[in-house]
Formats: C-alpha cells, structure tokens, sequence
C-alpha cells in the first residue's frame, strides 16, 4: 500500500475513535443529564450534541458531500448561543441527526481519492486555494477531529466530575 | 507536490495550531492561576502542564527522535495523580520543559520521509506493525493531536468560566 493510503487510513481510524467516544458518552447519559449546564452558567450538555450536529452536517457541504440535511441546525447551535431559542429539537431527534450526519460524513470520506484528499475544500475558491494550498478537504477534516475531540474533552471533565 | 507532502503538511500545520494554542494560554496565565483546579477536586492546571509536557517528551522516543530529555516528568505527570508528589518543577522550569519537548518533537517530524511516517513507531514491534500496518508514526501524532486538543478543551472552559 503507497504511504498515501495508509496515511488516509489513519486519518479515518483517528477520526472514527473520537466519534465513537462522543457517541459512547451521549448515548450512556440519561435525559435530565442532556439540561444540565457542562459548567456554572455555560452550554448545556443538549448544545453541545446539537453544536456538534451542526457543524458536521454543514461540513458535508464543505467536503463537497452534497447538501447538508438540516440547515437549520445552524440556526439554533452555531449562529445562537444556549438557551436563546424558544425550542430545540428532542434529544432523539439530535441523537439520530447526530448519527445520520456522522454515517454521511464517513461515507464520503472513504469515497475520496488521494488526490481529493489534498484538493480544495468547497468553502474555499479556486484562486485562494492557489494562494494556500493547505486548505484542503484533509485539512478540514483534521479540524473537525480536533474540533470534536476539544469538545470530548470538556464534557469528560464534566462527566468525572458528577460522580 | 505529492498528496503525500501535502498531507504531511496539514498533519504538521493541524499539530502547530493546537500547540501555539496551549502555548498562547499557559503563556497568559498568573503564578496563581497555574495552581488552580480546572474543576472542584480535579487536576490543577500546573498538573495539566506538566502531563503535556512528559506526555510529549515521551513521545520523542515512540517516534525514534532520540532519548527523551526528562524522564522523571513521567513519574509525576503521569504515573502519579496530581498533589500525590511532595515537589514538582516550578512553573518556569515546566514552561521551559514544554517549550524543548515541543521543539525536539517538532524538528524530528520535519525530517520524517512518507514513509517514514506510516512506518512503524517505536513503541510497537516488527510483529505486531506486520499485523496492524496503522500502528505508525503518523497515527502517534495525531493521536497526541488529539490528545493536547482534548486537554485545550478543558483549559479554555475552566479559562472562560473565570471571567
């Protein structure tokens, strides 16, 4: 295998694992867990699953995956902080978007070519990418693996923290 | 250029961000804060620090980087929890520490072929890398990525639950 597969490889299996840990620990918490605060005054656990929701289904859009299947995620866990909206969608409403978006974005991770890899992510042009040629689909993808794992963090501290 | 090198790019630059983002938070903190608990009866922020810092000096040799600098960081930053040590490194001795461990670490991925870096790491055997080809070098990295993005997470929601 050329060193370019096996790095896809890692790349996939790092990403896999961090998903897998956020859905391990959503999926073990109880319904009145998901209201409460990660810390004094901050996000509730609820926003966090429906942040995290957001961002993977528009990062569908990024990676040139399709259309994105709930815009209006958007609206209520990245564009408005916690507890600004009236009304949210239920837990498992989130939990299976949450899901639906993961299973899309993996399916089109593992379509990928090599050279998809490191070709431009669609937020980008044509002209900027030229410019920085780092911005790539990988790219993007070692950021959203960062950008859960960040989140993984905060809510384990929270998690060992009740008890 | 090769996806390889372009890959090998976005893995380097992914690792940089995360780590001038420790850097930026330790960088702006008091004598005082440092010895905080980042939550109730959790590790205190020196502890953090200084789990980074073994956790990385460590990692300088699963990745074949030569000897690591200060092995007794792992007794107390690892293999020991937080307060269980009657003295650990002051924070300018830690920071320094951390400074070194990352730049060692730096350079030696800098010098790391393609192949090189889906070869195997040191921690793991001939053997058992003929079994599983994902124990490599570049699956360490972005593990210990994922690893200080994890750790930044709850340094920024204990940082912004301050104030």
């Amino acid at each position: 295998m050329e060193p370019e597969d096996l790095m896809i490889q890692s790349v996939l299996s790092n990403w896999r694992l961090t998903i897998t840990r956020l859905s391990a620990l959503f999926g073990g918490l109880s319904q009145a867990e998901f209201y409460e605060e990660i810390a004094p005054g901050r996000n509730r656990i609820v926003y966090i699953l429906g942040h995290l929701t957001a961002v993977h289904d528009q990062t569908l859009e990024v990676l040139g995956f399709g259309t994105r299947s709930h815009p209006k995620l958007e609206e209520a866990f990245i564009k408005n902080p916690d507890q600004s909206l009236e009304t949210i969608p239920s837990i498992a409403d989130l939990m299976a978007l949450w899901e639906q978006a993961n299973q899309r974005l993996y399916d089109g991770m593992e379509s990928l070519t090599p050279r998809q890899w490191v070709g431009r992510h669609r937020a980008v042009s044509d002209e900027d990418f030229a410019k920085n040629p780092s911005r790539s689909c990988l790219t993007v993808v070692l950021n959203r693996t960062n950008h859960a794992g960040y989140h993984l963090g905060q809510l384990m501290l929270w998690h060992a923290h009740k008890g």
